[in-house]
């Protein structure tokens, strides 16, 4: 062997070795071509010999473009335990798994639905009985990519109402609001991207940008909505490439951004970013038919342009009858379809949407609204009234909706509180599931409309009195 | 300034020069600190201070554990021209969107679902009609995390009927089939990771991979399915994550893998990856419901060790009402769970799911299937007679499903056959579209349902005939 078969096989060598002491791990990158030849003192054609040798063992592997790996498993992406330090009860997955699969006898203030007899049932059947005497076709068919014409039309004429122009095809119907979220995280977003979140905000943006491998910051929410000077210095110090918000009945504080707020938040993106190329913002419209009158939207001051809209109709119709949408600039909602094409083969299904339009369309649906947000507005003082009589004091009063964030008493602990109700079959929303920089573990998030049972208040009551104060 | 001063005054200005002049563009990584060091021939602390000035000036940003980029706008990420060289006619997406959004008019042999009046409708208006009276919670609520219990109960009943056991926990319900690959994509791959499919295969493969940034490798398919030397020598030459296959009525070809190909691919995956650790396999069942007699399954030699089983209802019983189905090892279960809350917020609608179960128990629709077996076998044959007579010749009499895999007389192009037939409102699947390695160009893939209509004929002999040899 010569001095350069030497000189290969010592960098082959410290390679191995890297291996065998898991300096280097399965899946994990090598050192450059360039580093590793000024570590070992080589030429980087030595070092690319050494890599393509061990290539060729198996050991590594090269990825065009991106470079060599350790070859062997790459462990698949265990989302819940991406952070394994942390509390299982201050998980954003837990809060979701616990609601949603919860049984019929667990009682669900921390859940972030109306129960199943406040929906708008009489008119979800009426419009099933149309469904089953529509055309061969509706019942089906893939449909087309952007999803039910006549629904978008509904969507199209609802904006212009708020003073956003959004023609029927700048609309995108998506198989969820979440999924909403999702298609635009993929469209705009790249691993280690920075994302901009309210904190506190809901739990689940959280989790959706650890599936894409995102950083998360968060902007600390006042009253009035996120804290303008804090959102932009947070542009200048992250430079982020998205920041997902919900402008009225904010998730999960209840508060509403003021229209100086909304002008702000705007001001600073355009000051950082005057193109609108890097800064895209995401509002999250989820809670506005639960809004007595309607308030500022981030995508009516902006027309669209930075901003995109998304929502969906789970909240106030039914969340098994699935439906999101995205109003978003022509040639974003082009490459949305293509990617929701690519990942769900086709929009969402026709008959779900046309189930959403004859529900929208019903006449009794409207009456319903206005019924729901009365009755909202009496359980939500009346909530406020028992839970302050036990000391749990909510941080503002909403104008609209079904939650109550709310400060615990005398510093106690909120993952400590809902462990000790779960225990007595009662889900809580812990604060520090929907901040990302635990900064709420003095809060609880309680729905309004999932406290009917007396049972509850004596839970909390137990659950408190049994969690010492720090 | 000192001289460490002026140092890192240079290294920032090297950097502001090759961003000025493009050799590094908005979003590109910068050079590590170490090779960096090493081309100025400076101390890796002058350029860490060099990097960090830039950074605090805005020019470039840190994304800690992936090290320093360029700022300012990260193009989004465009499917459709990520290869721009390519034509629009042999992209994957351009046979989604003119089937998908085909008007009325549009006749459409390169459709990959049948006619809406050879579906199941009268079943489908029963179960709609039953779901007209179900409980408040199943026309509302989210449902549980992994769907509907009784439909996986089901599901796992039909699997144990093949030799599959996998408990109803062991089932995850999914918005679509597509989304079913999806999520396991996002679970096990990282963008780089090396996939294996078959070439040809279903063109919507790749178009989903691309969605992850995969690196996808082709297998030659023969009759007996994938050529099980060359997957074994691709498994030692690309050491995959993933290979995705059809094995029973493989879309474009209707061929089914034997069972000879079917334990040779276990035995190399095994030799290669003997603690399926490494290799997972995807094989989509989608067209299962259109075989005369049940065919070897890869889920049900390995017993979903290394396998993960998917499918959906879109072909047989309705792609409107929509529910697709992942069946996997337990633990990958689990982490999906979370992911689909995470992008979905739960599982599939609980409504759509409810309409499946309905249809699939309905004592109707056994006998609709064997009626669709018997006419699609006729029209099959008829069919393969027709084009035949017109110089299309099938590459093979598949046992079952609607798919004719047919070459083009004396070497003619697909994808200008398929351009001159559009301009006749005729939508065909050019070869191209379903292989990685684009050495399909001289097939097209025929939908037998979608051919009623005698004027497809005429218009593909007048495409064919404008359309010279080479």
């Amino acid at each position: 062997m010569g001095r350069t078969g030497t000189r290969t096989g010592e960098v082959m060598e410290a390679i191995r070795r890297r291996m065998a002491n898991r300096q280097l791990s399965p899946g994990e990158k090598l050192p450059s071509i360039r580093s590793f030849a000024a570590t070992m003192g080589v030429s980087p054609s030595t070092v690319v010999e050494a890599y393509d040798r061990l290539a060729a063992d198996g050991a590594i592997q090269s990825r065009p473009g991106s470079g060599f790996y350790v070859s062997g498993a790459m462990p698949p992406l265990a989302l819940a335990e991406a952070e394994p330090q942390r509390d299982r009860a201050i998980d954003p997955f837990w809060v979701s798994r616990q609601s949603l699969d919860a049984g019929a006898d667990m009682l669900k203030p921390g859940c972030g639905w109306l129960p199943a007899d406040w929906m708008p049932n009489a008119a979800i059947r009426r419009a099933i009985r149309q469904l089953a005497r529509a055309d061969d076709g509706l019942l089906a068919d893939y449909g087309g990519t952007r999803g039910s014409l006549p629904l978008r039309r509904l969507l199209a004429r609802q904006f212009a109402d708020e003073g956003i122009a959004a023609g029927a095809d700048q609309i995108l119907l998506t198989a969820s609001g979440t999924q909403a979220i999702d298609l635009i995280c993929r469209l705009l977003l790249r691993p280690g991207d920075t994302v901009l979140i309210d904190d506190p905000c809901y739990f689940n943006f959280q989790a959706l940008l650890r599936a894409h491998r995102a950083r998360i910051v968060g902007v600390p929410y006042t009253r009035n909505g996120p804290d303008a000077e804090l959102f932009a210095q947070a542009l200048a110090a992250h430079r982020p490439r998205l920041y997902i918000t919900n402008s009225a009945l904010h998730n999960p504080t209840g508060a509403t951004m003021t229209p100086q707020t909304a002008h702000r938040l705007l001001c600073a993106a355009a000051a950082h970013d005057p193109k609108a190329q890097d800064l895209t913002i995401v509002e999250d419209d989820i809670f506005a038919g639960f809004e007595p009158e309607p308030s500022p939207r981030l995508a009516a001051l902006d027309g669209l342009a930075r901003v995109i809209r998304i929502g969906s109709f789970s909240k106030t119709l039914s969340a098994s009858i699935r439906c999101g949408y995205i109003a978003a600039r022509p040639e974003w909602v082009e490459a949305l379809v293509d990617l929701q094409v690519a990942t769900n083969f086709g929009g969402p299904s026709p008959a779900a949407a046309e189930l959403v339009l004859a529900t929208l369309n019903d006449g009794n649906y409207r009456k319903h609204l206005d019924g729901l947000r009365r009755r909202l507005a009496r359980v939500r003082r009346e909530t406020a009234t028992r839970l302050e009589a036990i000391g749990l004091t909510p941080w503002l009063m909403p104008r609209g909706g079904f939650y109550l964030w709310c400060s615990l008493p005398d510093g106690r602990n909120a993952a400590d509180v809902a462990r000790a109700a779960l225990r007595e079959d009662v889900v809580l929303a812990p604060g520090d599931v929907f901040s990302v920089s635990h900064s709420a573990s003095g809060f609880l998030r309680f729905n309004v409309t999932q406290m009917g049972d007396p049972r509850i208040y004596g839970v909390l009551e137990r659950a408190m009195a049994n969690t010492s104060p720090p």
